[in-house]
């Protein structure tokens, strides 16, 4: 048999991936499994996306333009005005997800060898992508006692060298709900225009943000305007996930041009996708808000019982819809297989994403998960509860 | 400004998008352009793969498995059996349009410097794709005289050396249109097993077959089971372009464990394209009876009208819905762009696709174009009579 490549060796297997044949098997076994493993949101998506997609009238499914419909960017200029980011529609390109973009913006940006650096935890896909491109992902370490805030400036320069070609951040963050302050951006953004790095950012959760802090976009920082790649998806935004809509914006011609190159190579982003992701962009405020006031009430419910679980600790996530939670366990990858394997409470289990898989460097995050609050507040009450007496029984076992 | 990647730089831009602009200009002054140039199907889509999409019931679009819905796959099988290729569920990954099975067949199977042979001319993306990959592309000259046949054995065996890991077919071929005969997939199958090469096979086209040569897939290929990687989709198929479902089929399981490593990475192939592509299964045989019967019938006309205009020949295309020709120009790229810049008969022009880009020795197909049967036959007829008059009026040019 023919080898297969160094990279398909080096390609992270997802550890939540690892731990789904076990969940298969609770639920074989008549287990209830709360997820809360995936940042699959339970909330519906927008009627008018769904109506659209109701009211096709094409008789032949053909190809759409390697960029998107323009009439489709040209909405998504609109909604970028909104939070006063402004583009033109040639500075968009639609893609497969914003997995797509992130893999081509790779590709176009950086040549094999080439550093990004990344603060970790990070959403661990990425891996997955620089590891496509060749690419080399150096960390700089964030920490739950401190938030999950930007590491200092000097953690950044310390791993800048000849091959840093990027910095790559994720606002508001998966998988800690961290949103980078003003103060934060301008510090990456002078990194940034000192070193002459491409920033990718990928913002895609900028619709939940529940404190406070003004959302600074990438694409809001002055005199690196063609440095920055945002990454953008309407899969969060209006629980869309399936429809495989996401962009790639840049000022930048040279890159913009580039990343087109393998767009037309992969021939058209997902036509159907694109008429309800377009639908989406019409709906007035009160889907969003309603989506936002419930992930926020979720948000409160979830670390306010998280934290009164003894030995558990998790910081307040001001955005996106994750938080990342320590648990009085020496490896969380054990205890959550152990969830999945051997415990159950009233016929119930729960999953969980360890932590570990968010962390580049090895050992960190061991005993800490990441939980999404995808499900509504009673599955979630359910869920803590389960969580709360599988570490009392977990305490027994050893 | 930061560089862009090596990669980025050889990627080819399509030498059809490099005219299309010019197309855009000459519709911009009122002149009707007819469209030879790409492989988008005119015919419609299903009914039943529309109505499925209008009768969607989901609130929530949620992702799809990694390797697409399993109900998906089991259809697919009996879709297989038909053409007496016998496979499971687990031997299928459902990927966006067959673009991204090449793709990640190339990422899983081949180190940055391997090399993969290709009779050229050869479908223009898969250098694209290999770019990608940091793979090298090898070619083996088919000609025109022989009527596109695979090239004899020896001149594979030349370019075999220690780098060499695969080679790619397309079967019926784009854009020659040939069909390969049991004996010269019997050739490939003994060279795969010789040199333990994985062979790529793309069948995009196996509805389309027009003439009594029997179809011979590489997963009917005794001994080399483990060396093939099939790519589908049901783009052509189902003139389904848009909704981007293609398929990456191999009885390998370390390729297909690693190929499923970055179809985790991007998540989900489109969840609406699998909901009309798996309607599209449950087609009787009429509406694939009235494709075949059309494209036949305008292949017929095409080649025929073809060989009558002075100076003119194309040989028959026994597949798919393309055929290459060789013209009365020096510069087949130069007449393709002169017939959108300058010329228009009647107010109408045609825009064809050079031929120099599916070739990948510089040079060959310099006087050939590329034409897709995708019109009706009185817009066939049109265009036909306009490319005759921009022969003449060419020939005036010198």
């Amino acid at each position: 048999m023919p080898e297969i490549s160094q990279r398909g060796v080096h390609m992270p297997a997802s550890p939540i991936r690892k731990l789904a044949p076990l969940s298969d098997a609770a639920k074989a076994r008549g287990v209830k499994v709360y997820h809360l493993n995936i940042g699959q949101p339970d909330l519906p998506s927008p009627l008018s996306a769904l109506e659209a997609i109701r009211r096709i009238d094409r008789t032949t499914l053909e190809y759409s333009p390697s960029d998107g419909y323009r009439y489709y960017r040209e909405n998504l200029v609109k909604y970028y005005e909104k939070y006063n980011i402004n583009l033109t529609p040639e500075e968009i390109i639609v893609t497969a997800g914003g997995s797509e973009a992130v893999l081509y913006a790779f590709m176009a940006c950086l040549n094999p060898g080439d550093e990004i650096i990344i603060p970790e935890p990070a959403y661990a896909n990425y891996m997955a992508f620089a590891i496509s491109a060749g690419a080399v992902i150096r960390s700089v370490p964030s920490t739950m006692e401190s938030g999950f805030a930007l590491p200092p400036i000097e953690a950044f320069e310390e791993l800048i060298n000849e091959r840093t070609k990027g910095i790559l951040i994720c606002n508001p963050n998966n998988p800690t709900g961290y949103v980078y302050t003003p103060q934060e951006m301008e510090q990456i953004r002078l990194l940034v225009k000192k070193f002459n790095l491409y920033l990718f950012s990928d913002e895609v959760y900028r619709e939940f943000i529940y404190n406070d802090t003004p959302y600074v976009s990438a694409c809001h920082l002055e005199e690196v305007e063609e440095n920055v790649v945002l990454i953008d998806s309407v899969s969060k935004r209006y629980s869309e996930c399936g429809i495989r809509i996401g962009a790639l914006i840049t000022r930048n011609r040279r890159v913009h041009d580039t990343v087109m190159k393998f767009c037309q190579a992969r021939l058209s982003p997902p036509l159907i996708g694109q008429i309800a992701a377009n639908a989406s962009l019409q709906e007035n405020g009160d889907y969003m808000q309603y989506n936002f006031d419930e992930y926020k009430s979720r948000r409160d419910f979830l670390i306010e019982r998280l934290n009164r679980i003894p030995g558990v600790y998790s910081p307040m996530p001001q955005g996106a819809f994750y938080t990342l939670a320590r648990l009085p366990v020496d490896d969380a990858d054990a205890f959550c297989a152990w969830c999945l394997s051997d415990f159950r409470y009233k016929d119930q289990t729960i999953f969980m994403a360890p932590a570990s898989g968010f962390y580049v460097t090895p050992g960190m995050g061991k005993n800490e998960v990441r939980i999404a609050y995808v499900l509504n507040k009673e599955d979630l009450d359910n869920a803590l509860t389960v969580l709360e007496k599988a570490l009392e029984a977990y305490k027994n076992t050893w």
